[in-house]
């Protein structure tokens, strides 16, 4: 089987950081011990610097939606291009903490930029590189940010209004419906429950590639 | 008169630097006090961040050609929502050093990024915001360098080869001629007959503007 490229996604305290563990349980299961992980925004020196201002911004100067998009990008381009595609190429899984989709829900959803645009932005950017497979954990977000307020302090993203992640949430469900490399798992069930749906997904996932 | 943006363009060592001073004597010969000056990449404390970002790039990884124009936007847009239109709105006039063509000449042109592209990521970025009046210094860019190398230590762009400041220059002439906002003069002149045509340019510039 070809090195793969495994997504999860979701809304702020969805549970992700579990997820990646159960998945890395799974795939070394699978005896696939060559992996690495990403996370977006980030994953390389400059992504990371780009991570810092997207995520603190800058004092007193306003961050625009178009500047915060454009960044996400870059940061995003020089990941795929200087990491994940060469990760691929010599055989070697990745497991993403967050890729595109997240720009799509939240810049594209949360923020409001156009649909066109933030899908044209996509294509323009990264062809026609995509996941092998996103798993999305759904949750209503006064459940996920409840528990990432638990975690400590809130970063400029996270201190939106219940609004942004509703809009969050919903972009997030219309991808999800429309694009089959994307499994919803239902993330507001008890941990034991979500981490028993993400290996039943990915079980049947890896069976389905591994048949062919 | 509403207040205007006139932005200087040019390869390096083209002397935008003395032709930005016979701008503002110009300017202040006609009455305008009020005017600031803006430099691209950069101008607003996040832009700077960029610039430094684009200019050095980080060690040991290769900046790639759409992370650069990406975060080259990401900088435009802050600048021109948190400094130009603001200061537009407030009767300010505004002198760029650089502004959008150079992104359409040195990326389009010198790094070969698809035009079409380029425009579309111009007109989303900036909707139909454009300078008032762009004047091109132009000139052979054996000449530039050979002048900005005299200056000093040679940044990342500066460092590029002769055939990609010569496509950098097709395409500021390809924008020039097809633009009546940009007029072009001739850079490789001798220093005082470059400002005498500056000059010229802007008076009658500013003679219309005021008569119409």
């Amino acid at each position: 089987m070809n090195s793969k490229f495994i997504v999860i996604e979701g809304l702020e305290g969805a549970g992700k950081t579990s997820a990646m563990k159960t998945i890395v349980e799974m795939l070394q299961q699978h005896g696939i011990q060559n992996l690495i992980f990403t996370r977006e925004p980030g994953g390389t020196p400059l992504a990371e610097k780009l991570r810092g201002l997207i995520k603190q911004g800058v004092e007193g100067e306003p961050l625009t939606d178009k500047a915060e998009v454009l960044m996400l990008y870059a940061a995003r381009v020089q990941l795929v291009e200087n990491v994940i595609k060469p990760a691929l190429a010599r055989g070697t899984w990745v497991v993403g903490d967050r890729h595109d989709l997240s720009s799509q829900a939240y810049q594209g959803g949360g923020r409001g930029i156009d649909k066109n645009l933030m899908t044209s932005l996509r294509d323009t950017v990264l062809g026609d590189f995509r996941p092998d497979l996103t798993i999305y954990l759904d949750l209503p977000p006064q459940i996920g940010l409840l528990r990432a307020r638990e975690r400590g302090e809130l970063d400029r993203i996270e201190k939106e209004s219940m609004d942004f992640f509703d809009r969050t949430r919903s972009r997030y469900l219309e991808f999800a419906a429309q694009d089959k490399s994307i499994v919803t798992v239902d993330a507001a069930q008890p941990i034991e429950q979500v981490q028993a749906d993400i290996y039943q997904v990915l079980e049947q996932w890896l069976k389905q590639q591994e048949n062919g």
